[in-house]
């Protein structure tokens, strides 16, 4: 194991490792750990919005300038694991087979969803040992549109929050917390009628809720199809980094992203220790067979092994 | 709370009941616990497949055909929870206008996800309460596709699964696990060109996988637009619905609803015990900073908390 640092370097192998994350396959945890300690060099870029944004234009284009100023760049997309399957996501990633030769990029999907209920640890895991494996920048894409996606951004650095003129619905649609979420918002495809409306509503929108902010969220027109305005993006991203860098914001957002991450593998191993404990085999059974008989009800019953589970102090 | 049964009985404060589930508002869980002493008793039918299959419009039909023979029948619409607002959802509702003043027709969109990661508890618990309003159907209609909607349906009595010709992908493009959760299959808007095929590949799947089985899956064609077809699959949803009632099958399937429903509402009660627990204040504080510092990572720490959990005797 004196080799994870060596192997994570190399592409072939970063890839069966995640794969190993990605599917809690034997010896993962040790694995998290070690990428643990050398994590946390990273710059953390989440890119989200509607569908029919270019989310995914845009993060090839950005590739290509982060790229030719020197930088690494690895690109987690999240997938909704839909159990339909779709076009789009696989279209999407054909277009990065622009980069496939290139070593110092790395574009690895993941789904979002847990076994039971779906607690999203993978994600949060996977940039972990991206961010070990020295990349300058992780550009963590959303392909779907659902929370997951949405709470795995929410852990990044910094959050481009992509919309494109002419979506039919004006600005007004986007459901609340999406909005405050942005740290820069992009509009692409500003080549498009309406782009100038779409830049004049979302600054109306900053206007009513910016006041006291010390970051002033800019608005980059961009048409990622043409590269432009992506220069201008990476210059914007950088600012926002060294603003977060210059207070205790990078701090903040680590610790939060450390207690969203703590409390999942809390809920993680819980949810392992129910699966093998309790309620297994015949205790179970005569659990189940009481609620058949409505002896009792599985909302009592519930709370009742819930306070049964003591937590000892901690320490 | 004399009255809840007859409170169940008003669509208006049928509404209110659910909307205080949904929200975990105080005293929710009183009323899931008298009702479930009240439920057990509704058919409870899945619908489910990918988008534009018409899952809406054959709801609605099959709500005609129930209601010409005196059956009273709830709506549970599981609508993804997009943070993106998508226009397809509202239509469908406006569909079933035709059922408004309808008092023995109930039609009801959630949410399927949770706070911290998306714990799916309450459409569960919406079905409980439609089941002890004493509703003769509940037909849980998935308007997304997602893992979490799949799980819903798994908790049903009967899953329908509506397919349609020429959707451009062909059946094997559907998720592995799909197929084997239908109960019957419904090839609708069948009067379209390569319905007779989509058949032929579903019975070919059928053949590979059915061998064994005692229930005979159906394929029933329709039209729901046209209500062709519906009445024969009313039918054919009385034929499973009596021959799982015929042997141990209805009992095998509630116990693994309660079991699910179980498991997840321990799970629900430890996530908010983790919540205002232990990682709160100034331990948490004291907590993250060490994982800022890299004096411990946050996989041993969970670890040892999971651990800490003890669990005790039941009973």
């Amino acid at each position: 194991m004196i080799s994870l640092q060596e192997d994570l370097k190399d592409i072939r192998k970063l890839s069966r490792i995640i794969t190993t994350i990605e599917n809690r396959q034997k010896g993962y945890k040790d694995i998290l750990r070690k990428c643990f300690y050398h994590s946390g060099k990273s710059k953390i870029i989440g890119i989200t919005g509607p569908p029919g944004a270019g989310k995914s234009t845009l993060t090839s284009s950005l590739i290509g300038v982060l790229r030719e100023e020197g930088s690494s760049v690895a690109v987690l997309a999240i997938d909704p694991s839909s159990s339909f399957s779709g076009g789009a996501i696989l279209g999407d990633r054909i277009r990065m087979l622009d980069y496939s030769l290139d070593e110092k990029v790395y574009i690895r999907s993941a789904a979002t969803r847990g076994a039971m209920g779906g607690l999203c640890v993978a994600a949060s895991d996977i940039i972990t040992v991206l961010d070990a494996a020295g990349f300058d920048y992780i550009l963590v894409e959303t392909v779907g549109v659902g929370q997951d996606e949405i709470d795995v951004v929410k852990e990044t650095d910094t959050v481009l929050l992509v919309l494109v003129p002419g979506l039919g619905d004006d600005i007004q649609a986007l459901k609340a917390g999406i909005m405050e979420i942005a740290d820069i918002f992009v509009v692409n495809k500003s080549d498009r009628e309406g782009s100038d409306n779409l830049v004049r509503e979302i600054e109306y929108i900053l206007s009513l809720t910016e006041h006291g902010k010390k970051w002033n969220t800019p608005i980059i027109k961009t048409v990622a199809s043409k590269n432009e305005g992506i220069k201008e993006l990476s210059i914007q991203i950088k600012k926002h980094f060294d603003f977060i860098c210059s207070n205790s914001l990078i701090l903040q957002k680590r610790k939060e992203r450390f207690s969203l991450k703590f409390k999942r593998l809390v809920l993680e191993g819980l949810e392992t220790k129910i699966k093998n404990g309790p309620l297994k085999g015949e205790e179970e059974e005569k659990l189940l067979e009481s609620f058949i008989k409505k002896e009792q009800d599985p909302y009592t019953a519930a709370e009742e092994i819930v306070e049964s589970f003591i937590l000892e102090e901690l320490q």
